[in-house]
Order: structure tokens, then C-alpha cells, then sequence
């Protein structure tokens, strides 16, 4: 008897897509705006998702002020209001597309979350554009 | 070849979170604020979800507002502007946490639905706290 | 490892609920205020889903700009402004119920997109009453 | 001291906008896609802002069940599922733009409600189009 | 040449609604479900709206993180998570209607901020009630 | 009889809050994470209200459409996807507060809209943090 527990959190960063093994003009071809090298950015609004069986004791799947300190020390302290590409080090050699921050925003709160509980990101980059993993 | 129907109700009510069986201090260090004995409470957004075949003569899976008039007479009559460990008597001796609520909310509700359709039941206890069941 | 990109997108219809077979009688008994031989209308809010796996070149699932361009030559120039039942050939046999153009929009965008990526969509008719296919 | 209180409500409803005075080019021109003569809709969320005194004795400036009442009485039951041109008396000779819509709705609620009580309607005919009166 | 900046807030709450020097069955009349005596509860939304003129060094009316403190320590503090009636002391004699608890904030929150900018109060009980003052 | 109309419209950019004349220290301790060097970034959103009187032939206080084309060609061109400090020559010399961007933006359409009409501009930094002018 699984119940899925939700925790919406957010941050603001700026960001720039390119691939640096490309040329310039491929990358604008691909990325267009996105490829400003000066940068633009997000109000990234982030869903985290994690299932498991209530805790008859508690009536909880999982603490959400745990869960809320688990995304503020693993994603808003690193996230908020950075440069992605040039201060978060996952980004250094990936570039930052919604698709990517989702899942390395995943694999942090993965290694923080009792691994019996299943744990699923959704990131809002815009209200119409939004990803999730996994899928 | 099935569709999912989503239906949105809403009911305000007052709860606290409180196991009788633990120590004052012990029920303060899980429940925090939510262990006011004064109670406090929320707007709960519920969100039912049906899946179904539609019916190939009426374009529905579901009438509307036959599930409209289900969830107002076995959730919101019973829930709206109650006081949920006071007068509702499925909280007698469950902590009425969103994810407790969920499952009595579907339980409430698997019985007045067709059993040929699937039932899902997500809701908000705020715009930032959710949950759903069946996860 | 899947990840899901949505796109949302919008556009206002006029529409009439009835099947052609009944007396009106028994279509007003279904579909009630819906059955206005005049005509009503929604402001219908679309979300679309492609699941895949990550293009490592491009950090992106599928390209959002190609994306949102199937839907607004697909979709939009098609149902944007119009009257579903007199207007858009999908729904001269079939009733306009949200699961039924939910199930046309599916189909009409399935035959732009790369097979290899699954495709679901998710239809607001209003604020409280929507619809997702497939289920 | 003074104190607004507002109440939302919401209808859905077809329309066309032409002047009848024009060629069809001309309303072509000016309407564009609004001029349909197969009528196209929307959900029109409506919010009603009331001004007056605290009541010491209820603690309201206006009983908001009364509001809603009249909302109901007034507008939903002769707008809402209605074709605005066909169906609407007040439209017979005036383009139902939403801020013609908003006028009339307030000469209708103006009706209704306590002199001593200032009035003010807005009128969202979608999330990114919405009108005020007075203004 | 004056600018507005508004900072949201929010907090949880349990009231109920009635009138001491009234009978139980006016209460009744007048109050419905609000009055409701094991009380009931809300998720309101709070907006404060300072009115000054842009300060040349800093491009602020006010630091927003100072508004933002002085909302958590007048209201959030005293308000959230809190049983209105019973533990609020602006209360004991003052029916906690949205129109009393939205003065009543704005007398806490005029105190702290500087006198040369204008202050208003806008309070979300519901999505779809709300009051502001001054109006 | 005036009636206010408005559109909203939405634009991603980087920015940063520093103020040159001031030591590092000085900067770090007013502007906080807003200082970053790197910058940061959000998803504006913009509101643009115009108050007039409506045309009895048209129904119309402003034609959308042109509101919406002045709206893209004045700011969506010169600010979406942007950095807007190096690349918004108004802030060359001036701190890209919500408040001073908001007040630019009402320069630069206030210069494309008949000086018949009146002109408000609400810019939304976050949905927690917004500005308006003039106020």
C-alpha cells in the first residue's frame, strides 16, 4: 500500500547551452538564444517525488521537513542563484539542459534518500517547458 | 485504448497530528507545529483521478458529474469545515496525516465507483505538500 | 534512462456535446448545459509528454522548438478559434468530449514523432476537469 | 476603514466579435480569428471586488455567500454553457469583447448590490487576457 | 515617480467564526459551517504591498529580505500553525473573519516599517475569497 | 466609463545586483547571493495594464493584438535570453532591480502607446517577489 509524497522547492540560476566540441555556428543553429555566451536564466521549480508504505507510528512515508532540509543542503545551497556552467562542477562537462540538471539534481538526492524509499524529480524551467525523471 | 478523467474538489478543515500512545515530548519532537493541541488547518485541493474505456455512444469514461456529485457526497459533506480528529470518525485512531487522509479518501471513494474503473487520489495539503495513492 | 520532456500549449474552441442517434431527450439528460445547440466554449490547456532517452550531443530529449512547432501546425492551426464540430473533420462522426479530442490530438501528433519516443497527452477542458491519454 | 473583498467565479461561453455595419473584410481585419462565424469560446474567470465598512457585529463587509448567490443569480445562470451573441439579450446589439462582457456584468451585479457598497469587476477571458471596470 | 513591490507570505491556521453576544442559532444564520465550534482551517496566502519612492543606490523601495523578516517575526511567527481564536491574542474580542485578520495584520506590519512608504494588505483564505485594506 | 485592459507576456534573462561605486563588502552585504559575479537568472513575467475609454465600434479599449506586438517588438526582442546587464544598454549605468527594470519597461512602451491611454506595468521577478509602476 504505497502513497507518493510530494516537496516542491526552487532557485533561481543563469545558465548557457553549447557544446564546446561544436562550432559557433552549430551551436546557434541547435541552441539559438539558449547559446548566449553572456547567459540568461530560470526560476527552476523543482518537484520532488518519493514513494514508499506509511509508517503506522507516524502516518508518514517521510519527514517532510527531512525531505525539505535534504533539497535546501543538496540542491538550493549548490543551485540558487549560481551560474550553472561556470560554479556547479556536474556542469563543467555536461551541458545544462533541463533534461540534465533533472537527473544530477536525481543523483544527489538519491545518495541522501533511504534507498527503500523510490525517488522521482520533476524540474519546472519554465511554466510550459518542464522534464522529469525518471521517466 | 483507455483515458484518464481528473476531477478537482476542495474542503477546508482543521486537524492535529498527535500518536496518543507517545509522550508529549515524543509526539513535539515528530509533529512540531502540527502537534498544536489548539489544532490548526489547511485548504486541501484533492484531485480524483478514473481510468477507463470511453464509451464509444457518450464520448465519457466517466459523467462528470456523476463523480462531481460522488466526491461532494462522501468527502466534502463529511470533511468540509470539520475538525478531522474531532468529527470524523475514520480518525478516531488514525493520525489524520495528507497521506492517511489520501488513503481514506479513496477508500471512501473505491466503493461508490464502478469497479471496471481505476482509481487515483492526489492531495494537496498546500501548494507545496502533496501526496497521492496508489503511488 | 528515460527522461520526460513536457511542452504546454493552448487554444479556444467552441463545441456542443450531442449524439446525433438520440432523441433530445435523452441528450439532454446526458449531456445537459453541454448540449447547447448554440454552441459553448473553453479555453482548452494541452500538455505533451515525450519520454526518451537523453541525445548526449545535445543534452535534449527531443529539440523543444521542433516540439512546439508539431504542435502548433498540428494542433493549434487546426483547433485554435474554431468550432470543433462544424469545423475540425475529426469530430464529424465523433462527439468532442475531452477524451475524445484528447485521443485525436494523441493521434495526430503520434504520426510526427519519432517512433522511437512514447507520446502522451494531457487535455484541461477547465481548471477542474481533465483528461490524459493513454492512460 | 475601509475593506475590498472579492469573490471569484467562472463561466464558459462561445462568442463571435464582429460589427455587423462592416464589410466582412473589414471585421476580417479588425477580429481576425475572433470573427468566426462558427463561434469560438472560453473559460471566463470572473472576480468581484466589494468596498465598504467592517460590520462590527459579523465581522464582514458583505456576506460572501450572499455574493456568491448573487454572482450565481445574475451571471452564471444567463451566461454560463450560452452562445454570448445568440443567447445573451445584452449582446444583441453589443460586440461581446471581454471588456463590453465586464461592463455588462457589472450593470447587472451593480443592480444587486448595496449602494453603499463600491463595485468593481474583472474579467480574465484567458490567463494572459483580462479586463477591469471601472478602471 | 513611485513604485509598488509586493512580497508573499503564507501561514496555516484553524478559526471559527461566531459572535458571543449572540444566540447560538444567530450564530448559526449567520456564520453556516464557519461557525462550526471544534473549528476549521485555511492555507492563506498572504501579499504585502509597500508603496516608496526607488532608493538611486541600491534600486530598492526596501529590501525585500527586510520585508521578508518582518513579515516572518509579526505574522508568521504569531499566526502559523496557530489556532486563531484560542492563541491569537488580537482575537479574543475580534471575530477572526479574512476582513479582521487582514487589519489586523496591517496594523502589526505598520508599526515596523518606515512611516514614508505606504503599506497594503492583500489575504487569501481561499483561492477564490480574499480581502484587501485599505481598499 | 473606463475600462483597464491587460496582457502579460513573460522573458527569461541573467542579471546581477552590484552597485560599482560601492567596495565589494559594501555590495555583498545590500545585494547578498543577488551579487553573484557570475549572475543568476529568472523567468519574468509581465503585465501591462492600459486604461481607456472603450471604442463603441470595435468593443475594444486597445487592440490586443497590437498590445502584443509593441509588447514583443519593445521588450521581448531586447530582453528575452539576455544578460541584462552587458547586453541591455539601459543598465549600463543602472542596478537591473525588479524595480528599476520594471520602470524601463514602462519608458520604453510608454513611447508606443497613444498618450490617451494610461499605462501601468506589474513586473514578477518570482511569484513571491513583484513590482508595479507606477504605484
Amino acid at each position: 500500500m504505497k502513497v507518493a509524497v510530494y516537496r516542491k522547492a526552487h532557485f533561481n540560476a543563469a545558465h548557457r547551452l553549447f557544446n564546446p566540441s561544436w562550432s559557433d555556428q552549430h551551436n546557434q543553429s541547435v541552441f539559438g538564444l539558449c547559446n548566449n555566451p553572456n547567459f540568461h536564466g530560470h526560476n527552476y521549480e523543482l518537484e520532488v517525488k518519493v514513494v514508499g508504505e506509511i509508517n503506522p507510528e507516524t502516518g508518514f512515508v517521510i519527514d517532510l521537513n527531512l525531505l525539505k532540509t535534504i533539497i535546501y543542503e543538496e540542491i538550493e545551497l549548490s543551485f540558487d542563484h549560481k551560474n550553472l556552467n561556470v560554479e556547479v562542477p556536474e556542469f563543467a562537462n555536461l551541458i545544462p539542459t533541463a533534461e540534465n540538471i533533472c537527473v544530477v539534481i536525481w543523483q544527489k538526492l538519491r545518495k541522501k534518500i533511504d534507498p527503500d524509499l523510490e525517488l522521482m524529480v520533476r524540474l519546472y524551467e519554465t511554466p510550459r517547458n518542464f522534464v522529469e525523471f525518471p521517466a
